[in-house]
């Protein structure tokens, strides 16, 4: 078998991710990793080049995940990549996507190169089943709930305050709203309502816990208006039991297709780890991604865009024998 | 607004789906009923056509939806329909799926139209879900449940029993399995014990209860190595409570991205009424399989072959900016 020949860019927590679900697909095969920094080698023995050197791998490499943060290495990179090869990226700042889906679409279009961006699972999976639901389900209403999950920002913010030595904060839904959600019921709720913000935080030694709580709980944009839960712990059990990244939530669409025949579309995901989950689901869209080039697609794409069967490697008369 | 013009053949509960199911979108507007009798007009005032004037119609309809059922129905009316028009069907005998796609797939090729096969919720949307997760998470187990829902074969199998008037089995998943494979385990159950057989049963005035009951219990393929549950109730509370046609489930799947990083995906639909949603499933299948035959597909298809998008009737731009 041909095996699919891929390129990171970006070593971080996404990019390793990339490495792992690369290592988890037969049909593909880890060529490089193009960093900022040259690094020698990956954990699975594939060299780390220079970002500068992109343009001597085209013999080598079918398609590039592009593994950078949105706000500021995707907007430069995005094209800079595009314009040499296959990509998919997960650039995820919602209401920029038709601006970065325009300059992806010209660069790749020029190149003759396929770009797939906003892979994942929000952008992603969540956004196909948001479609999905509302295409067979017209008249109804839209859920979507995050969490369990560590939310950057939010952490980011608390350890702006002073007096904090570290802190993470997950966002969690509400599960009496979910159970009446799935139950067919539809609440009105507005976002702060829906979700709890749950904090914990490692003061400083001989900091003003008090004070901490209040300037958490009243912070302006992040904290202001929700329910916020603050727990202060050990450096110890914060490295113990906060280390993780776990993440998730659900879309729902609760709907009617006649008057008092309700139906309840529900996909949820659960993951210990948000940059391995997002990897994955960016490895499955290389493999789509090669094969829309494959029929001659130039131009960007999203996950709107792909048929199902195309993620898989199996053959589509297989899936349909196995699984349809 | 240039709408899509929807034909029905069969109008039982299903082609009464899709009735509905047209009336709420507004770019599709239902031409005829297709019917081995001629029976006037349906409820929402459309002709109903005899079955053998089914080529009179090729300038006024653009898509047939076939709501006949798998055993006896499609395997005659679909490459009938397919000879002539772009059709959509929701054929569920999973076994013989891959004949019937290459019957339908070879019909409609010469004819230089499209068939979308095997359309609804399982076959369907679980199936997209099963390939979706597969391909996302290589490394892990899937899981199926049905139900709660009446399963029409269990119940007509009651019905024969003799002594029964009436009756109407339930599928229903075991609670505590669900909740176990949602935490993140992975159980090991064959389906005979992952689901609870639920009959209520309307006997017939002086017949043996407990003699029913150990006919039912014993019952071979149907109700023997399952936990079945009997209920006899009387014919107005059956009338009352055991009228409707509710289904659903839940496609799960529990994989691993390395080792220890867990992550659930899981896909559910509870649905008042099995029927109509099938056939809001179908009407959102036939606006993208004709999108397909516009740009030039012709064959067989399943829902594996479908971008996402095009079962919307928005724009893609603006589910790009409205819902990635």
């Amino acid at each position: 078998m041909e095996r699919l020949r891929i390129g990171i860019v970006g070593y971080g927590n996404l990019g390793k991710g990339v490495e792992l679900a690369v290592s988890q697909n037969q049909d593909m095969e880890l060529v490089a990793v193009f960093s900022r920094r040259s690094l020698g080698e990956t954990s699975s023995g594939v060299p780390v080049v220079s970002i500068e050197e992109r343009a001597q791998y085209q013999d080598a490499i079918d398609i590039m995940v592009l593994c950078g943060g949105s706000a500021t290495d995707l907007v430069a990179q995005g094209p800079q990549f595009a314009a040499l090869y296959h990509t998919v990226d997960s650039y995820d700042t919602h209401a920029k996507i038709p601006e970065y889906f325009a300059v992806m679409d010209s660069t790749a279009k020029a190149a003759g190169k396929v770009s797939t961006i906003s892979v994942g699972w929000d952008p992603g999976l969540f956004s196909l089943n948001r479609v999905l639901a509302g295409s067979v389900l017209p008249r109804g209403t839209d859920y979507t709930f995050w969490g369990k999950g560590v939310s950057q920002g939010h952490s980011d913010a608390l350890r702006r305050i002073p007096g904090v030595r570290d802190a993470k904060q997950y966002t969690i839904p509400k599960q009496e709203l979910i159970d009446a959600v799935r139950s067919g019921q539809r609440p009105s709720v507005p976002a702060n309502e829906a979700h709890i913000r749950d904090c914990y935080v490692v003061a400083e030694p001989g900091a003003d816990l008090g004070q901490i709580e209040i300037m958490i709980k009243t912070m302006a944009h992040y904290f202001a208006g929700y329910e916020t839960v603050v727990t202060f712990v050990s450096e110890q059990e914060f490295q113990a039991k906060h280390s993780g990244i776990p993440h998730g939530g659900f879309v729902f669409r609760a709907g009617e297709t006649s008057p008092g025949v309700n139906h309840v579309f529900e996909f949820a995901l659960k993951l210990d780890s948000n940059p391995e989950f997002t990897a994955s689901v960016l490895a499955a869209y290389a493999r789509a991604t090669f094969r829309l080039a494959q029929n001659g697609v130039t131009g960007a794409c999203t996950v709107f865009d792909i048929p199902i069967g195309w993620l898989s490697p199996k053959p589509v008369d297989a899936l349909r024998r196995e699984l349809l």
